[in-house]
């Protein structure tokens, strides 16, 4: 199964995801300053595997280390490197539950506990951050899968990537499709290309060709028409926020799949982990939307495809609100708000 | 002001509209079957501008016979060029039309008839229906611009490129946006980028910052939360085939979009000429949709977006039931179905 990470005990192998689809290519990193390096290039992308890669290069960071230091004279290092990491992709929440985490495990050492029992223990907590975030994925593929009736095979459509390849492996939104797929329930996946920035196209459809899973990549405005010829069953997306009182933050185009799915009569659910419930956002106004480059939507890598100077608007994303949503699948069952 | 197609009598050139906005190159047309192969291959694009290219292309035939013919001997060639033109993008209607209107004033022609006064004939035919199409446009815009409030600037949103580049010149979506610009009664105009062929991004800005109308460029997804945003003021967007009950088969995500107006209770129009209007379509389930190359959703040019040996679903058009749109805006006036 696809995993865009992989953590030999000395060393940390990421999947270069500005590559695909078109190269695979794995970076080797032995160093925590590769790693955040390859956190702020977007080397590796989405907030759980940013999670899981910041924990492993603090592993990283400690196996690096002489090995005669103690735990007293590492703790500066040990700190630099949480901020380090931090400064990386300030939006992504699962960074700082991977931080924190190694934090507060680390502020039971004994000043003059080993760099065996440093990086022992560092190397273990990272390891254990990156399979529950599967197993969390594993929930919430088996939850989602569960919703739905077990008789008919299903034609589902999906939007950006939260997948795999956004978290340790396995995947939220793609979870479910995964999940249904492995018990034969899944008869075909429209994929969304995710313009502007083609996730759907570069990622998901990857993902899924890379799996067996039968897919089809549709531009974007096309799923209206799908679901208008009655040929999608349920849509399924991931989340970047969620606000107490359901209002979902995700990929630009989100809000749009929602409205049509709404039109459709068509279920439309969000599938997340429950780190991306926000209680601080009691709605969809408390929830701040980037803006970002222009050239996001006038370039596509050196190809030039809208004129010189034109103006542009290219937020990241949109809030649906939750009353266009059918359901929120987390690891432990569908949620209903407030939460 | 910008035009696609100019004949001097001799020659057809074609604006080649796949290298806008990077290029802009004429391609000169000698014969019928260059015309042909740049409808196809979409040199020349947008339902009226086809139909003007397609009559010019058979008095560039005629040109192009031995002088002795005579309409006897030079029959076959007119209708096997006529059977070629209607094959090379069966769903613009105004392309039937060009190719009927010529084929009935041919009718009356005597059997011993020159090739002078054929080609004279067929040239004059398809000057008149290029500047009769040219008139309907400003008709057209005038209607439309009539039809909203004169007191408040307007921000509108359009999809596909239903402008000048579309037509003979001035556009029939964008000839009710150029009216209102004309007018001092437009505000803003957001322009879908309009994948897969990107004929917003590429056509439509081009067009709109060519004129001095303050344009941005979104995806096409990113309408929906404008709308949501309270940003859009009225949507208008050109039509490829009208049915009798008011069905509208236009570029593939007009249907999103309409679907997104209707929940926004944004009034979405529909700016076409009556040759759109096609009385054999009783409904949309009389127009037959095009599915098109699977290289246009995943490449740019020679960029590759998506993995190789994807599955692909490329419709090139959708079909916006009658009962989301608000009004359709042709050079007599602002229409209801039945038609």
């Amino acid at each position: 199964m696809l995993s865009p990470l992989k953590f030999n005990g000395a060393e940390l192998q990421l999947l270069d995801q500005r590559l695909l689809p078109t190269r695979e290519e794995w970076i080797t990193c032995r160093n925590l300053e590769i790693v955040a390096r390859s956190i702020e290039n977007m080397t590796i992308r989405g907030a759980p595997a940013i999670g899981c890669a910041a924990a492993f290069a603090l592993a990283l960071d400690a196996l690096a280390q002489d090995k005669h230091t103690t735990w007293q004279s590492y703790r500066d290092s040990f700190l630099n490197g949480c901020d380090r990491l931090a400064k990386t992709r300030p939006t992504a929440v699962n960074l700082f539950f991977a931080i924190d985490l190694m934090k507060k495990e680390c502020g039971a050492f004994a000043p003059q506990a080993s760099l065996g029992e440093i990086s022992n223990k560092l190397s273990g907590l990272a390891v254990a951050f990156y399979e529950k975030d599967l197993a969390t994925c594993r929930a919430i593929g088996k939850r989602g899968a569960d919703l739905v009736p077990s008789k008919k095979k299903l034609r589902l459509v999906t939007h950006c990537n939260a997948g795999a390849l956004a978290t340790a492996g396995y995947g939220t939104a793609l979870g479910v499709i995964r999940y249904l797929h492995e018990k034969g329930r899944l008869e075909h996946v429209y994929v969304d290309e995710t313009r502007p920035v083609l996730q759907g196209a570069r990622l998901t459809a990857f993902e899924l060709m890379h799996d067996g899973i039968p897919c089809s990549l549709v531009i974007d405005s096309c799923t209206a028409y799908l679901m208008q010829q009655g040929r999608i069953d349920m849509a399924v997306v991931g989340a970047d926020r969620i606000a107490s009182n359901g209002d979902t933050a995700n990929k630009i185009g989100t809000y749009s799949l929602a409205v049509n799915a709404h039109h459709h009569n068509v279920p439309f659910y969000v599938a997340a982990p429950l780190t991306t419930f926000d209680s601080k956002a009691k709605s969809g106004r408390d929830i701040v939307i980037e803006e970002r480059d222009p050239d996001e939507i006038v370039k596509i890598r050196d190809t030039r495809i809208a004129p010189e100077g034109v103006k542009t608007y290219n937020p990241s994303f949109d809030v649906t609100p939750a009353a266009l949503i059918t359901g929120w699948i987390a690891e432990t069952g569908v949620l209903k708000p407030p939460f």
